[in-house]
């Protein structure tokens, strides 16, 4: 395995016009067969005989029993070894490559998606929250914000600095937008820690309302505000609130692991460079092409179980059990944005997939991961609401285009009545 | 009659996501048979006879006689007893469920809808001003302003603070916007006194040119500014202006009842959760399943007679004399704004159910009250541009998209020559 990269920062060569390949294209070794007894293993399903019923999983797939057994195979080496070194364990399934199955990501949709019900209330569908927008970026919290009530959500609130929310709620009179974080430059050093608990204590005021928050779209880096984020964070948490981490709540994230160590409620959402800079945090090693699947499992057990859905022409998603992708064609634009769509979406989908795993399912499926699920349904509406715009808007389109398509894709594969 | 909820705090359990039905079910009793002498009360109406005159009722409504007495029962029951604490009442009337009159309402639009005459001039339409907007809410009261217009209003003025005035503006060049409010934070404890009379000072310039106010969309509850907001409406009520109040204005209302007490120029257009805390308030219990329309009755007897839109999935309406209900179906999506488009659009039926009223109309009408025919027509006209829009967008539908609706809507019904 030899990393063809010449330099130590990929992200530097990919501004420098390289293709992504080249930074970090691995060279490809020979698979070979190995031979394991069938285990059972923690995943919430019998692997060996019970995968086709996953809801998850497309069944136009063509599972065959190679790549069943290939399935089987990797996961079983995941389960059976302790935590070690990321180099160990790569070593040990280097030549475990498999075919990742494919979601059956539209049949997610359909399941989870809540009927629309003219008996309930305002709030009911899903009151989502994004914990970004600083005096550098409004656009992102507003992308989150506006794709959840696109996509069906009741209320979509944002907080965000004061500077932010000016302009965040000029983009729509449909958000909620509390301007009260604060960043360094506007608090002298001898207030911090007043204003901190206040901004806790006001953020508390809402909080347990919310079914899903987003932490990061255009949340910036600034120490003081990265500091009200952790502790709104860690609230969240103990309320036992879906947390979806994305962008600059990423670099938190990478920096202070155990913000999500171990939180069964959170969600990952890594491009290709935040993902890098993950692995080499936590698993101290670059980005295997050939061991994709299970490096972002292991990755996944190592930070205690959370959800991680790796952006990519694929998207992968694990919650360090089950590994599965989305690959469904979108968009060959690459305008920026549409990852603060995707953890909107995700986020929705997450709340409506608790709802649906908690009530009243076939028993068959009460070991689902309800953030898996909405990794999925994100995933791939994103990706038709892409593919849409872009055939209406070719080169020009951009994320708000994207946006406008997201209603109509979701009612392409799952129409309300 | 017996509470299922196992909280004491239903909304939370609605957070939680129990359906709102588990959470205020009521156990029904046995409706049994009330024989009572014919009565003449003072409705407005020669109950017994001529309630099928009554043009809010709808004339495809098979009245039937069963109904009739039903009817004439109930509101001879609230008439004949003196006002007591609500469960002494309720356990009276607790038999006494009937079904509740359906609205002609879109007969009701097309009566009281001015025809365009091109001879008029700019504000003979309707002026209509909202109380609302502060820092952390902005799109409530342009949503409230905006759909005036959109019904057609001629002038729609908003009076928000300073902080809010610049993002409403920014919505629409529509809207005439006074940043004339403040909050706590904003002055000094010793300036409080000369702020909010110079608040008062400035809205007194304006207040007697309006033909209706809405009190509350994106209010707010900071104490100071709620303060000031009580000064308007007194002084409101002693124009004679007709006063909708709704969301936070009903947090301001709730708490300080005297503020609408006996002003029969005042509609409350409460939501589920405002509903129960106004009953908890006013009448010390619960709200009923059973008795839902002497229940509203009694609730507006005890506030002197206010009108009151209970919105639901069949809204409501009472003045303490009758009640009838809107029912026609809207739309399943619930998002948030919808309470604003109609708060606006009953302060502009309302503006013009009393021009319509008190010029030319015949005699048998002249006791219709225009608050309750101002909230017929706006509980239709929101329901019909909702069922449009929906129609259009479906889970995407957000609360402009419904706006853009009330213009066709109206024209359905009552088009423009």
């Amino acid at each position: 395995m030899r990393i063809l990269t010449q330099s130590n920062d990929p992200e530097l060569q990919l501004r420098r016009g390289l293709p992504f390949e080249e930074v970090v294209q691995i060279e490809k070794g020979d698979c070979c067969n190995v031979e394991e007894p069938p285990v059972k293993i923690n995943s919430g399903f019998d692997v060996a005989g019970g995968i086709e019923n996953c809801m998850w999983l497309s069944s136009s797939n063509s599972y065959s029993s190679v790549l069943r057994r290939q399935h089987f195979l990797i996961r079983s080496l995941g389960a059976s070894f302790p935590l070690q070194t990321c180099h160990n364990q790569m070593e040990r399934i280097h030549c475990a490559s498999v075919s990742i199955p494919e979601a059956d990501a539209e049949g997610v949709i359909r399941k989870i998606t809540p009927v629309l019900d003219p008996s309930r209330h305002k709030g009911q569908a899903g009151r989502i929250a994004v914990i970004g927008g600083c005096r550098e970026y409004t656009g992102a919290p507003y992308f989150t914000a506006i794709s959840a009530l696109k996509i069906g959500a009741d209320l979509s609130h944002v907080f965000c600095t004061k500077d932010a929310a000016t302009v965040i709620k000029s983009y729509s009179p449909e958000l909620i937008v509390h301007p009260i974080l604060e960043e360094s430059y506007s608090v002298r050093e001898d207030e911090r820690e007043t204003v901190s608990s206040y901004i806790l204590a006001e953020i508390k005021k809402w909080l347990e309302r919310f079914d899903c928050i987003v932490v990061g779209p255009g949340l910036g880096r600034d120490p003081f505000l990265l500091n009200c984020v952790s502790d709104i964070m860690r609230h969240a948490r103990q309320l036992s609130i879906p947390i979806v981490v994305d962008a600059d709540g990423l670099y938190l994230v990478t920096n202070n692991i155990d913000l999500v160590r171990g939180n069964s409620l959170a969600v990952l959402t890594p491009n290709v460079m935040e993902y890098k800079r993950l692995l080499e945090k936590v698993l101290n090693c670059d980005v295997s092409n050939d061991n994709q699947s299970e490096q972002l499992r292991l990755l996944s057990q190592k930070i205690g179980g959370v959800t991680i859905l790796r952006k990519g022409k694929e998207d992968l998603i694990s919650d360090a059990k089950t590994v599965t992708k989305v690959s469904t064609f979108g968009s060959p634009r690459r305008c920026g944005g549409q990852g603060d769509i995707l953890c909107g979406s995700v986020a929705v989908f997450t709340s409506w997939a608790r709802r649906y795993v908690m009530s009243g399912i076939p028993s068959s499926e009460t070991s689902l991961n309800p953030l898996i699920l909405g990794c999925v349904a994100g995933s791939v509406l994103l990706r038709k609401a892409a593919s849409g715009a872009f055939l209406s808007k070719k080169r020009a389109t951009l994320t708000t285009d994207i946006i406008e398509f997201l209603g109509q894709s979701l009612e392409e594969i799952c129409p309300a009545k």
